[in-house]
């Protein structure tokens, strides 16, 4: 028993960019709405060039398009690879499996494998609508993925994505869990290990939820969208490379949660596994290092917390053929003096560069972390890694190192700065008690960081420092006059982000 | 200090309807996008007639609009209430302390009243969007509103919308939680309780997850969408109504939340809870009488499960001062003959006009709630409500009162019938001794149901009944071939809908 015969219309392309959701225009008279009686925000099957994909009706009325004519967004264009013209079959949505399966985890059941590749697969090419995507983030929230979905949801976005091998063994790496405002220390860590003989062809993220991903930041300076010859260009070049790995397909899976875990401001456990260890493993790394701070509003909040997360990095990482180890960090207050994309790059240059007035916090955590990674991988015999690594970057190799790596990706950019700028100062005298990250995090994001680049918070003093009354406490960097203003409402709102003691 | 000027553009209507979704479109050179680094997808704030709404920015490239216009989806240009050339103000959308409680909740924490009355209120205003909306349902799917929580959601849900009340009292009222196809008891009880001088006005949903609401069933027969001034004229005139209750904004934030649950199939025991007894409340409802099917394949699965909702109901009841009795009925097949609107309207009215071809069992359980609601109202002593509703029946009372409800609210209507038909036999001989009402709730929801009236499936079979091979075990309904057959290719890969055994 067949489907009925799809129903056809004509494209014509509008030009609306709805971003990465599928969306398909129909005249309200047309004979398709008509017949199938289709209302707006029905979910269908478009297909053309034999290609197919599950779009979101939106009904036009009026003379927008004509009534033998349909119109889709830029991204399902796109999709379909198709222009003016090109006729275009309808048909009704398939009945879900992976639907199926995200209700099931919504109320507790466990998924195995197969459920779980099924959401994977429907995720990565647009069949599961956002809403079934935003239910099954919401139903893995906190801790419930156990240890087998964790490994399956892994093994399924490693499945559904291009993954890189090399040859120069062993392939060490390195990842901040996150939650830190201004932690790059990835950039230092590979121009150190690098610097030292070690292969790390580090693939980074953009920012999640935060104000700047490492590939934010590095992208201030440096091109870091490659593609894989690119990529492998670099790295036999220098031994390592620090590129965003969005472009490169690993885990397009990743990708999607991204996006909608993005707007919720939701993580999980085991989707936060899952996203670290599928583009370890997707990106042919073989040991890892996970950076996991630890602080009252870092992401990771006490030590329990993080002992169940670094055991459980660890677990899965071993089922699947990788090396974890974990190092819990201080996650108090944030790294480095900026918080947005061209702040840290100014930091982490002045790290790189010996500047005297580098932030130390930044350099410490940095030579620590690549000392660690140079005993992973065997460059430096254990108890050894943190001087080889501080010997690297004081004698200037660290730097040169890093130069030659953006020369490769495509050239060392000027950091950009703001034009806006506004202090914020203490109202009175004290000492810093506590500094709250996900507040200055907040104030950096309303003041446009990641994407105005230039944009963040610059912070002028650490935990523990005197304080004087009027004395900065922190600057907001912007690039527009709206967003400025929009992130003091919120800073003046917040007036305890940094609080004082006497 | 006040945020930046709002900056401004003129509406352009492009006559685009995405249902309820507020969607505000912008050229990509426009000054508000390049100044205020707005990206597709991004939520801002839109003003103009003193008032505000929250939208999804879709980017237009092209020429579809002008760099110095805008333009709104039809569901936001009417909750603005604006036509072209109005100057349209945009900022930024102001961060949301509803979104944080989302959040809070995901993660498993308890909610306040004021929290959930945020939620609700930002539902209501289209200031949460629905992926927050969806994480919101979801982390309450289950059983994870508490007593506390389902109280105050009740009352926030009531809060938001309109308030009936009524001279005449008590005010008694009748619902079935639902999940049983074909179970259209209510137009029975509302005919048989009013003929005996109880007051039922009758507010009705349509359907949320199922091939038909009692009101999709309703408005086959008679005109349902009636305001309240119409209401209280057919109310005063017989004494009770059968109309749809999201007219009259009586709990626009269970309309909100149904338009999430439903593309999700999800439900919640607090939201159920919440979703009923707000909407009774809203209605001017007094004493409430519960139909609860228990059943493998009902809603409601075993009978511990039965007890605990049933308990809810009547504690979370009591605390707002509805009395709320429960009668647990036989879920495990679907009542009557027909699954979908038109068909369940045919059933009904064969049970009112007493026909021998009326099927028994919707018939027995009208009278059997129709009876308890008697008791419940103080129109039957103890033990004598049964026999009352049957008198009120056979005698002919009931047909003329539902008569006279239609005609009030504008006129009985005849049943359509489907021009599609097809018939699905017994592979083998046996007794019927499983009936999957999700299966079969599914085909005729895929036939159609219940935006094609006529659609839907007529079940021709009753559990323990014998069956020869070939025998018709229920006839799939359609208006448009496309529907037929998508219902009979799901049909054909659910042969176990109905078991036999030999």
């Amino acid at each position: 028993m067949s489907l009925a015969p799809p129903t056809c219309l004509r494209f014509r392309p509008l030009g609306i960019d709805t971003s990465a959701e599928y969306v398909v225009y129909m005249h309200a008279g047309c004979h398709i709405c008509r017949a199938e009686g289709f209302a707006a925000q029905a979910r269908l099957a478009v297909s053309a060039n034999q290609r197919t994909l599950i779009a979101t009706l939106n009904i036009v009325r009026g003379d927008l398009i004509g009534i033998d004519e349909a119109s889709l967004s830029i991204s399902a264009q796109r999709a379909l690879g198709i222009r003016a013209g090109t006729i275009l079959h309808f048909s009704h949505m398939p009945v879900l499996a992976s639907a199926s399966h995200v209700r099931a985890k919504v109320f507790g059941q466990t998924l195995d494998r197969a459920a779980l590749q099924a959401i994977v697969d429907d995720a990565v090419s647009g069949r599961l609508s956002d809403l079934h995507l935003a239910a099954f983030v919401t139903a893995c929230a906190g801790e419930r993925l156990d240890l087998d979905e964790t490994t399956s949801l892994t093994e399924a976005m490693v499945a559904v994505g291009e993954r890189l091998s090399w040859d120069r063994h062993p392939v060490v790496d390195k990842h901040c869990v996150g939650g830190l405002p201004g932690n790059r220390t990835t950039p230092i860590v590979v121009a150190i290990v690098t610097a030292c003989g070690l292969l790390m062809p580090k693939t980074s993220s953009r920012a999640i939820t935060s104000p700047a991903g490492t590939a934010d930041t590095m992208e201030v300076l440096a091109p870091v969208d490659l593609d894989i010859t690119a990529i492998r260009r670099v790295v036999n070049q220098t031994g390592g490379c620090i590129v965003w790995g969005g472009g490169m397909q690993l885990s397009p899976a990743d990708d999607v949660l991204i996006r909608i875990e993005r707007p919720l401001d939701l993580d999980s456990d085991g989707q936060l596994v899952a996203s670290i260890l599928s583009k370890k493993l997707a990106a042919g790394s073989e040991r890892v290092l996970i950076d996991l701070p630890v602080g009252p509003t870092a992401k990771v909040r006490d030590a329990i917390t993080a002992q169940r997360l670094s055991s459980r990095l660890i677990t899965v990482g071993a089922r699947l053929g990788l090396q974890v180890q974990v190092r819990l960090t201080d996650g108090r207050q944030p790294v480095g003096r900026g918080i947005g994309p061209g702040l840290e790059a100014r930091d982490l240059l002045q790290v790189l560069r010996c500047d005297a007035q580098a932030p130390q916090d930044l350099a410490e955590r940095a030579l620590d972390l690549a000392g660690q990674v140079l005993e992973l991988g065997d460059a430096a015999t254990p108890g050894t890694g943190l001087s080889l690594a501080r010997h690297t970057l004081t004698s200037g190799r660290a730097w040169q190192q890093f130069q030659a790596i953006c020369d490769a990706q495509g050239g060392l950019r000027a950091v950009p700065q703001a034009p806006l700028r506004h202090l914020v100062l203490a109202s009175q005298a004290g000492k810093v008690s506590t500094i709250d990250n996900r507040v200055l995090a907040r104030i950096a994001k309303l003041a446009g960081a990641p994407q105005s680049k230039a944009a963040g918070v610059d912070l002028l003093v650490k935990l523990a420092e005197p304080v004087e009354q009027q004395q900065p406490l922190y600057a907001i960097h912007a690039e527009a006059p709206g967003e400025l203003q929009y992130a003091l409402c919120y800073a003046l709102a917040h007036p305890n982000v940094i609080q004082l003691e006497n």
